[in-house]
């Protein structure tokens, strides 16, 4: 194999054989292929994408370069969502407990807060003492027991995946929707599991914020399941407002809590189970969606799902008391009401500058090393489209200080503004197969 | 500077400020930028390529991370040549000595063997202890004593040039017009000089085969020179042939004296007197092409010209006995005749094959660090369009063993094809000036 000769061809334009690629990934990760040979090729890859078969080797390679959780004799049926991220999405925290309930295993690998994003890691790293660092025995052992696990991508699983992604973030090659599809692939299928769900986002505040580079994404993902033996299935879910009304790592799970007991904002509610009804189809534990959806409404009347919350909080370190109590979850020293600065109608609530405010408050990281604070946060309660009194209060801040308050306020004015109103996305825009696209 | 936000810039086709490549260069030779974000760049500005102003900034800064050559004070104009490479192609051991004779300052500095390309340097080094390794004050001091240095890039001149190189090397941003221009010019603008002729080849053997694009290499080294205080025009020359009969370095060397003494081969002496007729206009040493054309006759005439180059090889260390006796030079062991398969038209001598037939025989590198074999390689008399007869000679093989010999023979039989006669490229077919390109 020679590297520059292999960069060509891409630049080029052409394929390489799907061998070329395992050759590549392995030498990466065995230090025979330096970073700037395959920063290079990434940048080429950015402008020339991957065929099907490429992207096929490149996943296989990085997907072969670790361990894989293995859920062999297990008689459920084991299944996954991946979300692209957001901002106030928590769908996570009550999937994993309801699906788990309804008689799934989920073995739900997550991962940390990126750019203006949050991330599930660090949620449930907000409930005091909860371990997202479970190894893979530990992990299989805990979803055979109990249905689910939660945990960060540990170092088994996928390294050739983590060493690229730490060099796209440093070269400009993040925004590849093959090199996307290919990393979230490569850890999803090491899961071991049988269905994957995928909720892409689309709007301002996505990752890919273009309905087209968005429904290419889940078109790509689902290929590289599908052709891997896993079953799955994307929904294109809004991304041009906050998803529900907490923001911030602890406030989202004590809005997640909310939501297992059938209290969560309808917006939330409504994503979850449209979500959660895909991962019992794909699961084949519903006939069709009316049963999914009626499987999902027991579990969350009968306790059930936030019973399987509390086990999981219990069994990965973390104090169950905070199910009940949500005083047991850290608190911010300030809170601060934020009121409408005019009457009017809610023109937009834009997540973009909410995701950047929760980090400035401390809630998200600026560099990798950043600690988190899990308190502080945003509880928003205006929605676009909303009818509001000027001195309404429309949000509440939670901060470490009355300047970090004051701060939030102001950043708040410029994300929520009042005016004509805008057309808002569909809550669920789209499903997409691998038989197409159906629009919702 | 934050780096991946420049890379993302340029990959999405904006322009970087000069002053971001002055700090990605400088930050790239301090090391404070590694060599994957660097890669990551070029390859970028492969498929964006640069600005005008971009590509003044880059050569600027890649000019002035290191040293120049410093003639002022001198009364005698200053110019030097540059080739995109070929194969036979021994013009610059011929410029420099009669371009001397007629009066200028000739700093030349001259690359190695490339790809299946000869180089200046490798070629000198064949005469017995000629040193190319000059310092800058030691090329100075000799350019102001005998009119002319032929030198390799020192370490002191254009670092930034030499690391970037190195790194295009191995991740395939070679063939970048604007990089390729940029590196090209850093190199020759720290030389100190007011006037430069480009030979930009053209055709299968050139390093950039297409017309199109030697025309836009021309014009933008052209742009970056003019505006940089240096008077650069181009000839686009051809190497759809090798030029002259001898190829291989010793070999070159011998027949570059024979053209001193008048008596090259016509196609040589037409390169290399086209090229020192625009010299010497550059230089300001002539009114106009005729008067320029009859002062490069006379010092060939008069033997002005070889016995200035015979002071360059004593001034350099080399055995001056070489420029009487090419016996002197090193001789290959084996010397093999090799004759015409079929009698009929010569239709193409292709250099491609036959630059990679003289690295066969020892004559080049495969590797930076192979030692090459000054003495071997090949001189070919046939021509395209020639009438030959079957089992006339057509070259002779100058090997190191009988093995070698019969390879090399086994090579000019795919290099040399006898058949219906195809157009060859004219010998100058375009002069290139900032005023435009006219046709020759």
């Amino acid at each position: 194999m020679v590297v520059p000769i292999l960069i060509e061809r891409k630049r080029d334009g052409h394929p390489l054989a799907p061998a070329e690629w395992r050759e590549l990934i392995e030498g990466y990760v065995a230090g025979r292929v330096p970073d700037y040979q395959l920063a290079a090729l990434l940048m080429a890859v950015y402008f020339q994408g991957l065929e099907p078969a490429e992207l096929a080797a490149l996943t296989d390679a990085m997907l072969q370069s670790g361990d894989c959780l293995d859920f062999q004799g297990l008689a459920t049926p084991c299944v996954d969502k991946h979300s692209t991220g957001g901002v106030g999405d928590k769908t996570s925290l009550l999937l994993a407990p309801m699906l788990a309930a309804c008689g799934a295993a989920v073995p739900m690998m997550s991962g940390r807060g990126l750019g203006h994003t949050g991330g599930t890691l660090d949620k449930l790293e907000a409930i005091p003492g909860f371990r997202t660092g479970l190894g893979l025995r530990e992990t299989e052992a805990q979803v055979r027991r109990i249905g689910c696990a939660m945990i960060g991508q540990t170092p088994e699983i996928a390294p050739a995946d983590r060493r690229l992604y730490a060099l796209r973030d440093v070269t400009a090659t993040v925004e590849s929707v093959p090199l996307i599809a290919a990393s979230i692939m490569s850890k999803k299928l090491a899961e071991g599991i049988g269905g994957l769900v995928l909720d892409v986002k689309c709007g301002s505040g996505a990752f890919l914020p273009e309905l087209p580079r968005a429904l290419e994404l889940a078109r790509t993902m689902i290929g590289l399941g599908e052709s891997r033996g896993c079953r799955t299935v994307a929904l294109v879910t809004a991304m041009d407002r906050p998803l529900g009304r907490a923001c911030g790592n602890a406030l989202e799970v004590e809005e997640a809590i909310e939501g297992l007991r059938g209290r969560g904002p309808s917006d939330l509610m409504d994503v979850t189970c449209a979500l959660g009804v895909e991962m019992l189809l794909v699961a084949d534990l519903a006939a069709d969606a009316a049963e999914a959806r009626r499987r999902l409404d027991d579990v969350i009347a009968s306790g059930a799902a936030l019973e399987r919350f509390a086990r999981l909080v219990e069994a990965q370190g973390g104090n169950p008391a905070i199910v009940d109590d949500p005083a047991a979850l850290p608190q911010a020293p300030v809170t601060r009401v934020w009121t409408a600065p005019a009457g009017g109608t809610v023109r937009e609530v834009a997540p973009r500058p909410i995701g950047r405010a929760i980090i400035a408050l401390g809630g998200g990281r600026q560099r990798v090393d950043d600690a988190v604070d899990p308190a502080v946060g945003i509880v928003i309660s205006a929605r676009p489209g909303d009818r509001v009194e000027r001195g309404q209060p429309l949000a509440t801040i939670h901060a470490r200080t009355d300047a970090d308050a004051e701060r939030c306020a102001a950043s708040l004015a410029a994300a929520v503004s009042i005016g004509e109103p805008v057309d808002v996305l569909p809550l669920v825009s789209h499903r997409v197969t691998s038989a197409g696209v159906e629009e919702r």
